[in-house]
């Protein structure tokens, strides 16, 4: 209970800017692949949940830069489950190369209807399926 | 007849990469600007297309590379229509810098119905609205 | 004294994703876009700062989903400085349909030294020239 | 000698467009990360190619459009070397769903010095490690 997820992914080139190191606006990119790969973990992939008419869409995002990637870097992406309200879901990142990190991001997603897009209560099997990932502050 | 469309577009800091240049790739997605920006000026808006029922696809395209864009480059996307067959168009693109010519791009994008977007004919109505920028080779 | 930098952007088909909507991590992109205008009225453009031996590095940013901009949507990028410290700058950044609040943004950007990209103290003539648009909460 | 070199990649979410499937321009940063994918299992990676102060810049591409990949597809990126001439190399790329041909592209790269980035002769070292790859049309 409470273990991080985790996911590997590798830098690409056309990621990288002038200053030599990932574009800023791609670690939320990232952060997404990592949501994506929880989601195939949790529920057997992302379309599973659309299958059932939910979707989810992102509220609110903080990041925190502490260092950077680089081209062809190994990161891997750490996704802890902070918070279920009714609505929506806390997840928080981590983004690492070997020991050290790098970005931190919270990000709230909400729960959606299908294809209306207007707010639902987290499903059930939602919820059962995210539990092994969640680590209430 | 046959003048060439332009627009404008700014080169922006995370398009280049560590060569200090733009990545290659963002170069096929100027060029949907310009196809965007043509669309604006014959159609009224990509979206009048999508109301007919109708949309693009690409199914082809050719880039040459003489000189690479830097980032803040002010670039004028020229665009010729030089081809309208039964069902695909192809256009010929030139992004330019002052008077340098730094890509060259020959793109053929097929009409199709919406949503199948299984191919049709380019309807007249098409036709008759791309006429001013069709430079037949 | 306090008033908002504008400039305008138009949304690109690309920067759409399966929901019709603007995909998150391109409005950190926008923000991007914000900066380097805000620098070319400023300082007459980013190169200008470079080539003083000067850049900057982004530190934190916090993001405010309130409504999705969409394709061809023709958006104002607004950004006023909300503080200035030794050697960061926050800025605080709304995206506007019409009247309609889209996105709110504040970003935390640090002054560094180039090539070493080493923490400084904003210079003065850098302070001198952002001070029209500061707006200090 | 001859086999293509391949490479698993998973489309993102935000490399998916409104009509549901990857963006064009997306498909020729695929074959950038297939490129590096080679260069790693010839070289030991990209790094030790510039660590000899050679790069590599795209001088033409030609892309054909088949099918679209999808969201979440794991796509197959093949890779062979179809011509070595003095300064330059041109790979044919095929991405692949199942058994599926999607896209197809041919890429011709310059070699070149760095940092000036003119034109050089392939390195024989960088001839010897590609051949394994090499399938002459």
């Amino acid at each position: 209970m409470g273990e991080p997820f985790a996911h590997k992914l590798r830098v690409r080139y056309g990621e990288c800017d002038l200053q030599g190191v990932v574009f800023n606006a791609h670690y939320l990119a990232y952060v997404d692949v990592a949501i994506t790969e929880l989601w195939r973990t949790a529920f057997g992939g992302y379309q599973e949940m659309l299958d059932r008419d939910v979707d989810i869409v992102v509220a609110e995002a903080q990041l925190r830069f502490h260092a950077s990637a680089r081209f062809d870097d190994e990161l891997s992406l750490e996704v802890v489950v902070t918070h279920m309200g009714t609505t929506s879901i806390v997840s928080r990142h981590r983004i690492i190369r070997e020991e050290e990190l790098l970005v931190e991001c919270t990000i709230r997603h909400v729960f959606v209807d299908r294809p209306e897009l207007s707010k639902k209560e987290i499903p059930g099997w939602a919820r059962e399926r995210l539990a092994p990932w969640v680590a209430e502050a």
